[in-house]
């Protein structure tokens, strides 16, 4: 069953959905960060279909998430390798992680991120670049933006 | 057709995407954030099938994402809204949205978050709390937790 198409949205959530609104597309992802590249490595740690992986795999290269590339040449093999946009799937895939470590019943974290340089554990916290403000306090708002065409955005918001 | 269920894996983002690892479900907690609460609000705005959203908005109020909430008597008519856990999605919908706008064709970003305080557009950044250093430096590793039973991470991540 083809999903349907959520790119004729204004709204750049359904268009990263549209790419990533698929829980495998995200684990594959998650591997990818993980440093994992060939077929069967995600295949065995997914225990996914083969079909469905061979899908999600080509929908990810077509998108642009992936590259493939060869890293054998008799029989031919491939690797895919997360492109520039894919590796701007982290923050996502943090702030998933996060929540799913805050929320679920998983007991301690499974997988922790340690800053290499103090040893230290991290905790992810998304901020307002310039002021350095966190963006759960109130004062931050989605609004509609004025330079563009459309919107999902409702003007009360 | 039911999803599989990805809740048995010893990983925080699978425990994520297992209550919303689904396009729509992502959409409606969208449409939350704008505000809205009402089924008929969610399925004029996202053109969902009235059996897909009673069965999304179902399954986000079981796993604690929305709380059901009478507000007319006769009939009686409920909303939906975000509890504590819902609302702790919004770092996952603005990194979403963050990447749908780069990394899209969608041009100008249609949705923009503003700082009520300064008026000032707000870029979003994920950074360690404590240090306010960016999460996307080369010297934060994802890594297995030793305080937890099992983790998908592999040792030489």
């Amino acid at each position: 069953v083809r999903r349907k198409s959520y790119a004729d949205m204004s709204c750049s959530v359904a268009r990263a959905l549209d790419v990533v609104g698929d829980p495998w597309t995200l684990l594959v992802v998650r591997d990818a960060f993980f440093g994992f590249r060939r077929f069967e490595d995600f295949q065995r740690r997914l225990g996914v279909p083969r079909n469905t992986l061979t899908e999600r795999l080509n929908r990810l290269t077509e998108a642009g998430v992936f590259e493939k590339v060869p890293y054998q040449e008799k029989p031919v093999r491939h690797e895919y390798r997360l492109t520039a946009k894919g590796r701007a799937l982290r923050p996502v895939i943090i702030t998933l992680l996060q929540w799913g470590d805050e929320w679920s019943d998983i007991g301690p974290p499974p997988v922790v991120f340690r800053d290499d340089t103090t040893g230290e554990v991290v905790e992810p916290l998304l901020v307002d670049r310039r002021t350095g403000v966190p963006l759960d306090e109130m004062r931050f708002r989605a609004v509609p933006n004025r330079d563009a065409a459309s919107s999902v955005a409702p003007e009360t918001a």
